[in-house]
């Protein structure tokens, strides 16, 4: 499959009879859409002649004080000077990446990893390299190996991209030992950080870690968002970087957007400042919770033997692994003919990798949706293995270009 | 002085006694404030849970189609297929610049032009090169000239950028004959024109001319944006390109950051589908042309002889040329502390010129206002013209680096 055929697919995949786990998106129906109506109207009421002009390109000054309150919630100390508001933390991630990345200069990423943050780099031609990571987060001693490996070939590395929390599409969180490690080595090794944090605070069981920007504040560049707290419809993200870093984005930004709407950032401030958001976040933990223990009970009572998943502690993403010979991008038509969809593993790797992975998300759909969607995944990989047990391998032949689904896997 | 020095000296300006003639800020006061309030409260109330969702990178399709309609309005025929939504047109100038630039390419623009597109430019290290603009807009025969010269030299030209409707900062409008000369020069040489247009139906006297996009659609990117025309709070602009531009423009979207606020497109869509936006456009350039009108007035009564200006017909700026021998820049501490402020004419150009222009705005101050502003720096102008005819020029010697008082001045 190729990348229209891939978007063909998820066309299809979207009609109301498909069960979808493929999507990012938070279920903002559960928000208190009356009061959001509210605010809304309040700042064109009181504020208007403001937020309806432009504004700076750092920024709404009182966001970004609040901005710091949120992040105080994680352990992070930060002056709302180094903070910069963007068009979602994906803005965030251009700019650092265009202020920092020439062709050629190695970007390190997690494999498997963000799929839009892979397209990025890809945009601004760096050479993208896995670190693998297993069930507590990025392996510090792969990305010592390789940043050793890469010194030693005189290679210009300009950063490693993590998400440290409830990893997408991983699921997983990095272990408070393994933030340590992979602290000393970056800073052994002079080399800048990149902590995308967007799902921190949708935790469901368990402690919270500290973020790493919260142990190395002038080694990280930390990217934050309102996207799955609030509403990803404001696009509302920030990054929060080191004084002269800082500066560049500033720049960055005005050349890439001159300013982001003050309105929506007035409108997120006023939601902060007049909404009991903490309750409305415990509530939605509640809520992702649910649906995440859903699609714990359905792929614990019946997928085969063979298959295996993480369990994440929050976020969003459940990352299975199929049963050898399984190729969960070339299942997916069938998938999709059985009326459920998901994202193949092979999205989230820069090269030709991921084939045996798929990605589910249980954030949007209800849990009986959830249970219906697993139950008929289980019928497609069943069937798959029944195939392979007959004629063997499933695998399709290695494509050229990007098969990522996107726009639809934020 | 060097940037920081502007901007500090733009934070005088911005005290309530000085009477600022250098921002580019719409009058959103003059817009219906309580039915915009009304319309964000209908978008969450009868919209929310899509307004407040990801949406596509392209932008919302019923946007698009309206956006073909307000295009209509100056003689344009497309398809909403090949229009882009984006963050103001600021973001459309980025993405077209990011697509087709490599350094070094040689990128043409009006001298002067508009400081923030020569940021952009500058950013992908474009070699940035000027054409010469009069009365009637740029000069077909500077143009054809230059992109001779240039092709001879081998040089690699991307596109030629201009501001054909009262141009920022020079107010001149591009004759219908110019046009015509200008695309078949274009053509000729397989040159790509980027058309920012967002001051079009900002007219206050005169016959509107046809965009350039009207009679080459394939050889145009045209760039428009509500920014003026509604409220540049809600940053929504747009691209329209040839189909193969636009899918890259799409991608490079998806890139920059993810997707654009689908509430924000909703509340410009429902602004468009439910307010008299044509009537209200007409009450703008009634507001405008009496702020227009006090500026000529107070120009044509005060002005010491040998400054001269433009004439604009419409949009929010008047170009003025000093007297030989003065500086604007230079002059600019001396305006502020007579508490005025305009913009100096070296921020809209690649290299160090324009010292003796300055860039006046009539579209935020009062009538009132404009003229107590031009009558203070009148004041100064006399007082530099007497420095000048005891001391000689007051010129300073060029700084290095861009000194364009940006953020405050779209």
């Amino acid at each position: 499959m190729v990348a229209s055929e891939v978007r063909a697919l998820f066309a299809v995949a979207s009609r109301p009879e498909v069960v979808s786990l493929a999507g990012g998106m938070p279920n903002v129906s559960a928000l208190p859409l009356d009061r959001i109506g509210e605010i809304v109207q309040e700042v064109v009421a009181e504020q208007g002649p403001t937020a309806l002009q432009y504004g700076s390109a750092q920024g709404d000054a009182v966001l970004r004080e609040q901005i710091c309150e949120v992040m105080s919630l994680e352990g992070i100390e930060a002056d709302a000077d180094d903070v910069i508001v963007t068009v979602g933390s994906q803005q965030a991630l251009d700019l650092v990446t265009r202020v920092f990345v020439d062709p050629g200069d190695v970007v390190l990423c997690e494999a498997p990893t963000y799929v839009t943050a892979i397209n990025t780099f890809a945009a601004f031609q760096a050479d993208i390299r896995h670190i693998a990571i297993d069930d507590d987060g990025v392996i510090p001693e792969a990305l010592e190996e390789t940043l050793a490996r890469l010194t030693a070939e005189g290679r210009t590395v300009k950063f490693f991209y993590t998400i440290p929390n409830f990893q997408n599409p991983g699921g997983v969180t990095l272990s408070s030992e393994r933030r340590r490690r992979v602290l000393e080595i970056c800073q052994r090794y002079g080399l800048l950080v990149l902590e995308d944090n967007p799902y921190g605070l949708l935790r469901y069981e368990g402690d919270p870690e500290r973020p790493l920007r919260a142990d190395a504040p002038d080694n990280v560049i930390y990217l934050g968002s309102f996207s799955k707290t609030l509403s990803p419809g404001f696009r509302i993200g920030w990054a929060l970087a080191p004084s002269a870093v800082r500066a560049k984005l500033v720049l960055a930004a005005e050349s890439a957007m001159l300013s982001h709407s003050t309105f929506n950032q007035m409108v997120v401030g006023r939601y902060l400042s007049t909404h009991p958001w903490r309750e409305q976040i415990k509530d939605f933990n509640e809520m992702y919770r649910e649906r995440r223990d859903a699609m714990f009970g359905a792929l614990d009572a019946l997928m085969p033997a063979g298959t295996t998943w993480t369990r994440p502690e929050g976020g969003f993403f459940v990352w299975v692994t199929l049963p050898e010979g399984l190729d969960a991008k070339a299942m997916l038509p069938r998938a999709v003919s059985e009326r459920v969809a998901y994202v193949p593993g092979t999205g989230f790797y820069a090269g030709d990798e991921g084939h045996r992975h798929m990605r589910l998300s249980f954030c949007y759909p209800t849990p009986e949706q959830i249970r219906e969607g697993v139950r008929r995944l289980v019928g497609v990989i069943k069937s798959e293995t029944s195939l392979r047990d007959t004629f063997g391998s499933t695998s399709v032949p290695p494509t050229s270009g990007s098969d990522a689904p996107t726009p639809d896997i934020p």
